[in-house]
């Protein structure tokens, strides 16, 4: 394949950034966008003359002429569109959460590898400059031994109708924990708290358990007057700070870690300090929606497995479907092992 | 009585400032000190050359020209010592945590009554301006009933030998929180992790259980690269942002807030936002210790309940011990109703 | 006239941005765009395929059925291209700075008053809620006697060919501080730099005097590391601080002052001060740029005097022409009265 | 001399941590303090009933076993007092800004010379952290040409009653630039305004001139309800930013320059950019002011030239004096060659 035509399903608020980046992809064509909406095929038609506008999103998976789907509805109906999409043969992108449970997820995973097709979930944070810097930050050792994530995605947010606080923000933070820890967590623990009738949690804490002694935290809020998006990476020589609303300067790397003695003296304090310099690194500007573009397109063209692949996808599945049991069953323990 | 004459236990890093403090309280004579290491007397000697350095505590507890006794030894001796002073007819003030275990809160407590002394915990920041003003406003309803408390109080600091960062830090937090809020909490969920071979958690996360559809959160951690004192208080009509680290402009009010629509149809969003100015109170700028200093020799000589009397500091060692237990059982919930 | 026929000569940079919200305002069609350069023709009609692109500015100048004219290009052609405007009947909206000299200015000015047509500035910056919200504060006295205004604007900025630093940035600043205060002033004095063959200052800086014990500042530089969008307005009873780089809370309005004391004694110190709360109000979002096209438009339909009209644009100028002849002669006060 | 005995002559504000540190620095007694108030000393009795307090500063300049003066009132008395101890033989170490004029200055340092004793001033900035760390950065031209310094030092400040804002607050700034930048300054340009009836000035600007294309500039003020302790310092292949209100991460050093071209074409821009990582040094921590006390000192013993000599001192009275004479002619520029 030279070229990848492209179908998109659902133009909701992200669908004009999804048709605006596969545009300035390279070895793509948008060929059709699927809404029922007609008001949204209208949008669409002023500011994408080019592109064919439909109402039924089996007009795209039927359509012989498309090679590749984006599916950027909401999250119940991802996987009935991505199954049949799989089905008729289409390669597939999934808006992020990929599906509403680990057995879709597993489904879906199963159908692709079957058919030899590229599953991917637009997990947009890990194609920004931070993020990958932050990657190739760990990958290299720099920090050491991670030891903690520690995360709070908190603003006064829209309260979502359908799904909790940790479904709507915190796949962005699991996506970025799975891509950047290699260790597989065990277990999670949540609490949470709704304000409004439907006992929609608006308000979440969520902890991730491993083997060795690393945790991850992760706090997620609808109601802060406050917007923080602010998390650290920890590692026993070295330490990430990573603020997502400082314009130009995200990623901070503190020379500062500790390390525990050995054991001589249970009543004395078993570690020693050591705090240096700070560093900030430039990162790249490129538009992290243009880079899952990239990679979707030039991963069907090359068969190659994208950074935000259908494993990437379930694993934060996996983490959001057991912090649901957990926050049900008042923090209890769930493990994912 | 008209002025109390008064003895410190323990000069450690805290010792000079209660010395300082109580020195410029009213109505008080500072008359010893007691402190096992020659090294801290002879610091005391050298600053308070007025008051007298004692070794021992008994010398201090036995002394009848001493009305009360402040207890700023570790967390482990307090009971003891604040039992041996209550029962030698002292007024007695303990550094927090106020003891080890409920079980000996509740002994101070009723000792105290039966002999009609003064119990007071040095909970310092319920003395801050900051505090004070956060209960002015919670107080008169400004907020309007209070839906969460969410407080991060991390850095890099020393490892303690004998107790977790939660016993450490959360003190502050945890009697700020039973202070601003009348409701009693019901449950504790904690989980943490060490990173020393001494179990000793440096990072740990809880969860303070209401039955209402109030929550509280504390984040605490010895091992960040930043340090954040920050705690935000929503109400549903105001919040409240608590950056202790600001040098004036501590606490801030949001207009700002959310209200959940009557219920007319479950697919549809609950609420309606609204955000508005937001309001820097200036706050006073006395030193908190010193009205700590005022309000034990106050209350000792009009015989009146401190604001951090034995109970709030009983409360504080109550959801200490949960989390105690939580965190060693997995986050599992812990009633503590 | 009930809809304004609209053409916008030069689309460069700014130049969409004009057409898009000329767009969306009221009683108005963009009809014609003007640009030498063919490829910005083609970027024209990607985004705009209803308006027509033309090579030369006369074919809009002449264009009967163009009621206004907007010119959006480098500002030595600001003049030629709106005499000839105003001459042939059009109303004229002009990117700031006006013209290059005050005579050019003065010209302009008359010509349009003479004819009975609009003349307006694109000093976007007086429809931001910012400017709009501090205007409503000053006027009403709420910061009592304005004493100061003292702006930086300084970032790693793109080093312009033709103009200095204060010709490119101070614009901005000088708008505001004209719109805000009503005082006109007397002289300038101005320094700089410049650290590239050409001459052309990168760094500068500006006071502008007054008859009474008003002064203003201002700081411009294109080889700043770091972005300043910083001014601070004071008033002998409340301050104002207004930071352009916060998202939302841009302006703070300090409850903080001081009065001179009655002249008892010249060797005692001579001020009360008195510090209190701060205020954050809400700002408008609405786009400031659709507020400027509004305000044509409307204004042109009922002859009305704009916002930013010529006046106010001409005095920016003046302050920019003296501060040229100030900064060529070593920082000489310069009088404009 | 293997000991020196010190006299401290003024015992306001700034003499108990005078006193503080030169109890704590090597080699070294603190032998009498003379103020004339007695409540000042019965302040020093208190604190530091080791030291004999006297009325009289010609108390300490007679008396035989004292070697060295620190000299720490009010600058009109500088010299009268400074000049007597060296007559008498004395090493001074003189509070900032070292005299009330240039004159004076010369004076002090002759007679020192000639009387082979040495003369420093209490610039305590340059015994910083920050600033030391600067100075090695500079030295070592890691930030290539140093081409501007642009300092803004404001708050809401006390108003001296007898010098204005500039000789209260640019000394500090004035000497950290002296002691970074080598070249000598060629001019001043100053501008200000009074907002009391004594006509001193609580605003004020300063531009300091070079014959390279260095430039400086101060912007110091009494009434910012804002406290602004910036500096940012730019070369041709690196920038610092100075933000001294920072706790530990005072010092930044941008990877950002810019070049200017080879001269092809006067009408393009002129500049090649660049900017990249940034870098936050860990700064000494040690008290500035014992850095003072022991430079003083060991220079005495070992006969060597202090960092903060009165030479450096000289130059900062050099630009205060040429500041005061442009100001009072409305900003015009005052040669200091």
């Amino acid at each position: 394949m030279k070229t990848v035509n492209l179908g998109v399903i659902g133009y909701g608020y992200w669908g004009p950034n999804l048709v605006r980046n596969f545009f300035a992809a390279n070895d793509c064509n948008v060929k059709a966008v699927a809404d029922g909406r007609p008001e949204r095929l209208a949008v669409l038609a002023k500011i994408f003359p080019s592109v064919k506008g439909v109402k039924d999103a089996d007009d795209i998976i039927n359509d012989t002429e498309i090679d590749a789907v984006v599916i950027a509805t909401s999250v119940f109906s991802h996987f009935p569109l991505a199954k049949k999409a799989l089905m008729s043969g289409k390669h597939v992108l999934i808006e992020k959460p990929m599906t509403a449970s680990v057995a879709e997820a597993d489904e879906l995973i199963e159908l692709a590898a079957k058919k030899g097709l590229t599953l991917m979930v637009d997990h947009t944070f890990l194609y920004t400059g931070a993020v990958q810097k932050m990657k190739e930050i760990i990958d290299s050792k720099v920090i050491g031994t991670p030891q903690y994530f520690d995360s709070s995605r908190i603003n006064l947010g829209l309260f979502q109708p359908d799904v909790n606080v940790i479904w709507d923000l915190a796949p962005h933070d699991l996506s970025i924990l799975t891509y950047l820890v290699k260790e597989a967590p065990v277990s999670i623990n949540a609490t949470g708290i709704s304000h409004t009738q439907n006992g929609i949690e608006n308000i979440a804490y969520m902890t991730v358990n491993y083997d060795s002694d690393f945790i991850a935290h992760f706090n997620v809020s609808w109601t802060s007057p406050v917007k923080v998006r602010q998390t650290l990476i920890g590692g026993d020589v070295k330490m990430i700070v990573y603020n997502d609303l400082e314009p130009s300067e995200k990623i901070r790397v503190y020379d500062t870690g500790f390390k525990h003695k050995t054991e001589e003296d249970k009543t004395k304090i078993m570690v020693d300090y050591r705090t240096g310099d700070v560093y900030i690194p430039k990162l790249s500007t490129q538009e992290a929606l243009l880079g899952v573009a990239n990679d979707f397109v030039q991963c069907i063209i090359h068969r190659q497995t994208p950074k935000a692949n259908g494993c990437l996808g379930r694993q934060v599945v996996k983490i959001l479907e057991a912090s649901q049991v957990s926050i049900k069953n008042n923090g209890k323990e769930v493990c994912i092992r």
